[in-house]
Order: structure tokens, then C-alpha cells, then sequence
């Protein structure tokens, strides 16, 4: 037996998620339409209100509904430092860990096998924001990965040419971690970067 | 910084579903936005619909948008033999499997606890589809936890009343299972479910 038409089209809907197949798909449905229908007719409107009003803020980048967000609008944040991040949930993790500047989301990273070039990061649009002459320092917080370094160089050349200050998040060992556990790559970067105690 | 207020809005909405917690609900919503818009405005409007349009067939109690189900209209089906499960997903299940009967379900078992009683689960509904005479065997394939056993002893006392055959599916090691890793109380229902060899 298949399921019934609504149903299967349901299930299917479902499988847009990150990290949801096809069994969690029926789960989560069998689930909505026993237990809570209400939740699942709001988690429908604010999914249509989402997706039709959430655009990018004009100056970082970031996903807001109004043109430059509330974080880009705000009159508290340091707006001589300007941190890179890949997206707009390392904003969030940034903000968390008590960063006060202002923000430029770059929607990903360099990636020249996918077609993803420096245009696709808004890097002309950074170039503007620089040459405003606001920013002061420049701090590149890209991942760690090939890209992500790749990126962090690329965009850390563009911001030398403007002798403007221009730094890198440290890289070492986590907090919290133990020494046996951390990789040889991480432990090189954590000597080399060891600060006086 | 807290997130800007639809994109808040949608990650809470989220958290309607089982399983997804804040971590996911974010990382869900992030992906949409920025990656499957398209895929997310589907979801949103096959919820909406199957919110609205899927009820219960009248007949086996399952989820569906008719009166009365494909399977319990369809005319390629064993009527004499009615199998008992506690929810549509097991239905799922019990199709893979290759039985060809027809059934009903619970939506649930028997929780005195939870205040779940008889009424509950429909056996009023039960009492009157055995009562009207097509049913020859009644297969319990509700779970094998305790309410889930409970429930079967109580449904099996009422098919006994009506002098009809009724079976419970067979508990034992399961197939591809070795010995070693299968708990003493499933080994010991299977010794005593022996079959001839």
C-alpha cells in the first residue's frame, strides 16, 4: 500500500530539510496530524512569511526584512571593526561569544570548482563599504577549512591594499579541550600562535 | 544579538516537529532561506492541506482524506482477517510486510494512566464492524511493551466474547538477530513459540 495521495505529497514536502529522510518524514508527519495540527498550520504561515518577506540587509548581507538590519541600524555597535563571516548563522555564534562590531556576510566561500567567484560573495559590494572609510580593522572569521582560508587570504589582500588593519581569528586548541584529543594540524597552529602567559 | 523577528518566529514554529530541538530548527531555517525557498513555500502549503483535508476513515480509524480509505474501499482485500495496530505508521509497516486483510487502528493503546481508555481508542467502533459478521480472525499486532500487551488482552477478551479466532504476532528473535545481543524476556518468547523444523 501506498499512502494516501495528501499524505505522500506531505512526506515529501518534508524531505526539503537538512537532515530529515524518509522515515523521519513520516515520523514528523503521522506525528503533526495526530498530536498537533495547530502547530503545523503556524509552522505553515510562518514558513510563507519567512520566505516572501526575508531578504538581505543592504550593508552585511545578512538575512533581515527590512533593508539594513537591526544590527547594522544600531547606534552601539563599534563600526571601526568589521568581522567576515561565511553566514548569517556564524553571526549569530560571533554575537554570542561578545564581538560589539558590525558584520559582512559573505553567503558562503570561495569555490572556484562550483562556480563561486568573488562576485558571488558580495566582495565589490565590501570593496564599497571599505573605501567609506568607517572601518579601521578587518577581522576575517571564515572557517578553517581549505576555502575558508582561501577566502580569509583573498579578501585579507584586498584590505592591505587599502593599509587598512587586517587580522585573522586564532586558531588552537578548543576550551574545555585535552591535548590528546586535538589534532597535529590544530596543535602546530596553537604553538605557533602561543602568546606570552 | 537575537535574530530579527519573522526568522525567530519560524525557528520556534519549527520546534513543532519530534526530534527537532533550537540547534536544528536554526540550521533548518538558515538552509531554506538561503538554499530551497522554493522547496520551503511547497512544505508550507502541503501542510496546509493535508492539516485541512486528512481526517479518519471511518471504518479502520486510519488517517485519510475520504470517508472511507483506498484500502478499506479496495475490493482486492481479505476481508475475513482484521489485523489491530496502534497507529497509521504500523499499517505502513504491516503492508510491507505482505498481509492482504484489512484494519484497525487504534490511534494509541490503552494508558489508564494518561486517562486513555476503551472509548478512546474507538472500540465501540471495533465491537460493531466484529459484530457485523464479515470478521473471522482478529490478528493483535499492537506493541510489545506493557500497554501495548494490556491492550491486546483487553481487545482479545472481547473478540473471545463473539466466539471468533483471534491471534497475537509471534514475539521472538529477530530476523538477521544473533543470540548473543537479544535480551533473556524476547529469547524466552521465542523458546516457548517454537515451531516444528
Amino acid at each position: 500500500m501506498s499512502e494516501s495521495p495528501l499524505l505522500s505529497e506531505l512526506i515529501d514536502a518534508l524531505r526539503c530539510m537538512p537532515g530529515i529522510g524518509k522515515k523521519s518524514a513520516q515520523r514528523i508527519t503521522y506525528h503533526l496530524l495526530q498530536r498537533n495540527r495547530d502547530g503545523a498550520r503556524k509552522l505553515s504561515s510562518a514558513l510563507t512569511v519567512a520566505m516572501d518577506k526575508i531578504g538581505h540587509c543592504e550593508r552585511c548581507r545578512t538575512f533581515s526584512e527590512e533593508k539594513i538590519c537591526a544590527l547594522c541600524q544600531s547606534n552601539k555597535r563599534d563600526r571601526s571593526l568589521l568581522c567576515i563571516v561565511e553566514s548569517p548563522a556564524d553571526v549569530y555564534i560571533v554575537e554570542e561569544a561578545g564581538f560589539r562590531g558590525t558584520y559582512f556576510v559573505l553567503m558562503g566561500h570561495l569555490s572556484p570548482l562550483d562556480g563561486i567567484g568573488p562576485e558571488d560573495l558580495g566582495l565589490d559590494r565590501l570593496e564599497r563599504l571599505l573605501d567609506e572609510g568607517e572601518i579601521e580593522e578587518v577581522i576575517l572569521a571564515t572557517s578553517t577549512t581549505v576555502e575558508g582560508e582561501a577566502t580569509a587570504h583573498f579578501i585579507g589582500e584586498m584590505v592591505h591594499k587599502r593599509n587598512l588593519n587586517v587580522s585573522r581569528i586564532a586558531h588552537g586548541v578548543p576550551m574545555g579541550g585535552e591535548l590528546e584529543f586535538v589534532d597535529s594540524s590544530t596543535l602546530s597552529h596553537a604553538i605557533a600562535g602561543r602568546r606570552e602567559f
